[in-house]
């Protein structure tokens, strides 16, 4: 198969690679700043860097990783992490014209989600999700060997599946969803409340006014912290309960983890989750849970592999 | 396209039709006693009825539905509602050898699941699920316009996801699923316990010993029994928990519900979900809750479009 152009479009840097998608290896990198004027400027950017990277058009497709909501025929429809982006835009329709070639455009955490499962921790299997736990989680779901987008780009949206029925108000506003419990944004507005209200913590201790991050998690979790004990055996419990009901209703034989929290809690954490008596239904009796490989630049790598999996 | 051959392999009875997968139109029809004395049997029955139906095999495959667990490529692993069937079966494998065409072999409630997408409820839409509210509660889910299987064939058992942790114990053992709430089953053991415990209610007045039927429900309601209403609210929640998350997880845009509980409370039940505060998620802001059309013979129809998905 020949080598495809992968492009990252992130909130802060376009980074694009020549990337063979059977293997994800990949050589030459061009990157420049995202634009913040609007997504004409940053559609241009993205074909500038496309064009220094590959003067002479020999991709054949093109694939294009955003942060943000994407169909499955590569309208985006949210994107608020790119500055002045503020409605829906038909990336795949206007760079494929300004391209001359057929571009796939999805969703940054779904084409790592693909990256994953074609050169990562899930080669091999037909059907996998993979659970991103960092200040939020997010998620991605393959099916058949494929990405499944959804109807609005939003398919494996685990963190907002309730977990917790009346419990605590997620940051998109309602109550009990996995995010709230697991994502380390819900872990640290837990840890000031509980703070405030006189259960002192070490958290709130480690990260005084700063953010609270995943290396302070693991610290007071080594120190023996009963509060971010018992914040953390609440994330378990929600990874669980999601994650189980993910693969019940899939009948998914794995589910790959990666992220900042997972990244530094490591396979214990993995662990704990799959041992939980929460992780029920008939999905937790054959589903796996492995941690992600960590691929170079797999925003990139998945969207090459989208742009093989759509046109080649 | 042709007309295919579809059957019905229930736990009493075999029925064949042939179907136009396009209309769901249907004409003549075999019908005989499912033989309960084991697998090969059960079979030879099945491709007699096929032979009677079809003799010059004129149909270019064949669909089959089964109440059991089958994976993608038609094995049967599981099947405890055909007496004697006590071990894995290939049957799309054995058949197919028997009649000499392609055969296609799906779970009854997957199978009925696709002909209401394709026939019936869900037609123009490219993704959704199905939702059975029964004795026990089944689904299935098209994505992508197919019918997805899982790994073991479990895919859409959304009456096993959790939807009350550490709460209601499931037929099936494990305590706080979806079917404990909103099956017919799990609402009569809760009411015979609360009756035994001294909460007396219209439910078990109206079975008596016998069981306790949809019609009984529905009567109850009509009566203003508090417990009924009790019952049906912890259902709604139920069903409002699971289908939210499901809704979220894979960004559906319709779930079609039937079975006999749906059947019987109609409309009213189905708004009582939707409108549910615990209709959470990112799903359910888009995601459209329609009755079933109730197809004659859904399941022989599903599996003749399942054989046309496959083959032709």
């Amino acid at each position: 198969m020949s080598d495809l152009v992968g492009v990252d479009l992130g909130g802060t840097k376009i980074l694009a690679r020549f990337v063979n998608p059977e293997t994800g290896w990949s050589e030459k990198r061009v990157k420049r700043p995202t634009p913040s004027t609007g997504p004409s400027d940053v559609l241009e950017a993205v074909a500038e860097v496309i064009e220094e990277l590959d003067p002479d058009r020999t991709s054949p497709a093109i694939g294009i990783g955003v942060p943000g909501l994407v169909t499955a025929d590569g309208i985006v429809t949210r994107c608020p992490n790119i500055n002045g982006w503020d409605s829906p835009v038909d990336v795949a329709a206007t760079l494929s014209k300004r391209l001359d070639r057929p571009v796939a455009v999805g969703n940054d955490v779904n084409v790592g989600t693909l990256a994953e499962h074609r050169v990562g921790a899930g080669q091999g299997t037909t059907a996998m999700a993979g659970v991103f736990v960092g200040t939020g989680v997010g998620g991605g779901l393959i099916i058949n060997n494929r990405l499944v987008a959804g109807a609005r780009g939003m398919a494996g949206e685990i963190g907002h599946v309730t977990t917790h029925t009346g419990g605590r108000v997620c940051g998109c506003g309602e109550r009990g969803h996995l995010e709230a419990y697991a994502g380390r944004a819900g872990l640290e507005r837990e840890a000031r409340r509980l703070h405030a209200a006189g259960t002192e913590n070490e958290l709130v201790r480690l990260a005084q006014n700063g953010r609270i991050k995943s290396s302070h998690i693991a610290k007071a979790l080594a120190s023996g912290d009963s509060v971010t004990e018992d914040l953390i055996a609440d994330a378990v419990e929600a990874l669980a309960i999601g994650i189980g009901s993910m693969a019940t209703l899939l009948d998914l034989p794995l589910v790959v983890m990666g992220g900042g929290v997972v990244d530094r809690l490591g396979k214990d954490f993995l662990q704990q989750i799959s041992e939980s008596t929460a992780f029920g239904g008939f999905g937790s009796s054959v589903c796996e849970l492995k941690l992600a490989e960590r691929i170079d630049d797999a925003g990139v790598v998945g969207a090459a592999i989208l742009a093989a999996d759509q046109f080649l």
